[in-house]
């Protein structure tokens, strides 16, 4: 477990166990020697939920209970993702960090016994399986009171290189199907943990929403023999008005067919399926348009903005040639004092309401001066 | 515009038209008289909105920029759902009302030209159409501080009959495809009017999630030439472990995949696809566990639970043979202090993780002393 795993721009990464046998990794530049150990107690890990077939519509729902009683806002001092530094034993056993993954305490998913399988969908004697999958956590930086568009691009880069070597190695594992990686910000979408971070959740089934884009992908192939994220942006592109931000390699732009007052598509010019197929040049590229997009998003009501940003990625096993890479930047917040609430006709319906037209809102972003 | 519609039980409808050309309908049961006139200055009703396709999952999204400037949480004293008493002009002309149903002042779907098309779905060209429908507010009494859970079961009664007359109505509208009544109660889902009313939305298009349920339905009865839903319900009765509430006619359970920590589905014994093929007796045996749904979630905290009452129906001319009326109650509430917030997993991906089984919580509701 002390092996050094060299990556892209000179990061080094280092895997330390936990006392619970879970696994931390380093992501480091500047040769850090990681020795430190859990100085916690052993523990026995959380059980595992499991997954229910909800038949009306045919997707799987993931039932956690054991995450109930999972820690919820704890004051600074308390914080368990911060580095270990005096008495508090947090997460991270070492005193100082630059990007640490772990393995999440409380996961939804995790793994599951030798011969696990998903059982077929057949309707509402469906029986129920373990909720096979893997849950991570990733921190972005030791600065308790940073967030991402804080970092600097250097940290940017180590972050998208800790998301392409999980990416990487969750597809290896067999029950893998997708991979996510995201964040959630601010406490108006239920953070549970200011630190800055992210989760990575590798699921054992399609989620909906994938299943949904490749579906429309496919239809679209067959009708014209093209790959529809390609089209889309190439419209995004030509009809420019809904653009934020870009440089060689990246496009940040609103979707013509934005359903939150604030929605972010930050995609490469030349679109690949996942985060493993990115060039180094592409990575090199990445931080400055991100940075960018995270400071106007924080400057429009000059508050920090809460939001969710969700990394699109082709399925491990199906459909490579269909779906693209892209992050999806959604917040609820459309005015200093007013969110938008997912009502009756988004929730229950699945049809969004928009209060804003999307070129207004890229309008508003633009405008921030940075 | 004088007449007198007789519906079920004794309910007589009266519509009005109000000052900008908008109807309201009266649902009367004490013979009143309706000739009070809308007071209020003429008023040019806002222009329509557009729907654009979200290509990528192949959605249409209703973009509705007149809705920004709406009336947000008004104090008491000047609430427009309240009826016309002294200076304050309202929304109903008159000094008291039972149940009203009026045409909402900016609606996200209203009304196109004549000769109103939805455009074929190909892609990110397609081009955006005026977004087409009907939306309707639902007044359930004129005091103002009560809740759905308050009514009689007379008045639960007289609103049920201006569901059934709002479905049937609306259904022969040739643009309408879909006919959703709901309610959002409370600030915690973006209520923005305290007094107790709902909506119904008529769409002009199938919206996703109906599509979804069509679509595991049509499998379903390929596959076993059986309605998917009656299997469904079939196994709520026989599991038994989370029926909530019932009657000779009706049945409330929290379903075997929920997602939410307090979801209630409410629906006939005998299946039916939607308000008006409930018969008589049927729909007269609604109010009594109607109310002990609403009284066991407010009781579960003892605080007035926030929830979206969301009523499926098949859609008015597809899949009438596939899809089934229900009363689907969802609630973020988890504890006293706590929301189910939709975070990364469950708004990017559609993936639910619930931190609570479904038995609990049918648990929690039961023992919920009436």
């Amino acid at each position: 477990m002390n092996e050094q795993i060299p990556l892209a721009n000179e990061i080094i990464r280092k895997d330390r166990k936990m006392s619970d046998g879970r696994t931390i990794r380093y992501y480091d530049t500047q040769g850090q020697n990681r020795t430190a150990t859990d100085q916690r107690p052993q523990e026995d890990q959380p059980g595992i939920g499991e997954l229910r077939l909800d038949s009306l519509v045919n997707e799987w729902v993931a039932i956690a209970p054991h995450r109930q009683g999972r820690v919820f806002l704890p004051p600074k001092e308390l914080c368990p993702l911060c580095p270990t530094v005096g008495e508090l034993l947090t997460e991270i056993p070492d005193s100082d960090y630059e990007v640490v993954v772990f393995d999440n305490r409380t996961p939804s998913l995790r793994a599951p016994d030798e011969g696990w399988e998903l059982p077929n969908r057949t309707g509402p004697l469906t029986p129920n399986a373990p909720a096979a999958g893997k849950c991570e956590v990733v921190c972005y930086t030791s600065e308790h009171g940073n967030s991402f568009a804080d970092l600097s691009e250097h940290q940017v880069r180590t972050v998208l290189e800790a998301w392409i070597d999980r990416t990487r190695e969750l597809s290896k594992i067999d029950f893998i199907e997708q991979i996510f990686p995201f964040e959630n910000r601010g406490e108006e979408v239920g953070v549970t943990l200011s630190h800055p971070h992210g989760q990575i959740y590798a699921y054992s089934f399609l989620p909906s929403r994938v299943e949904k884009m490749l579906s429309a992908a496919r239809t679209y192939k067959e009708e014209t023999g093209r790959v529809l994220f390609d089209d889309l942006l190439a419209r995004e592109i030509k009809d420019e008005i809904r653009i934020i931000a870009q440089n060689d390699h990246w496009v940040a732009y609103t979707p013509y067919a934005a359903r939150y007052p604030f929605e972010i598509h930050v995609t490469p010019r030349n679109p690949v399926a996942d985060f493993t197929e990115l060039s180094p040049e592409v990575a090199d590229a990445f931080a400055p348009v991100a940075l960018e997009v995270l400071k106007r998003l924080d400057g429009v009501f000059g508050i920090p903005m809460a939001y969710i940003g969700a990394w699109h990625q082709a399925p491990v096993r199906h459909g490579r040639d269909l779906l693209r890479l892209h992050w999806q930047i959604t917040s609820v917040r459309r005015a200093p004092g007013k969110l938008k609430y997912l009502a009756g006709s988004e929730s229950a319906m699945g049809a969004f309401i928009m209060d804003m037209r999307p070129e207004q809102s890229a309008q508003q972003l633009r405008d921030v001066v940075l």
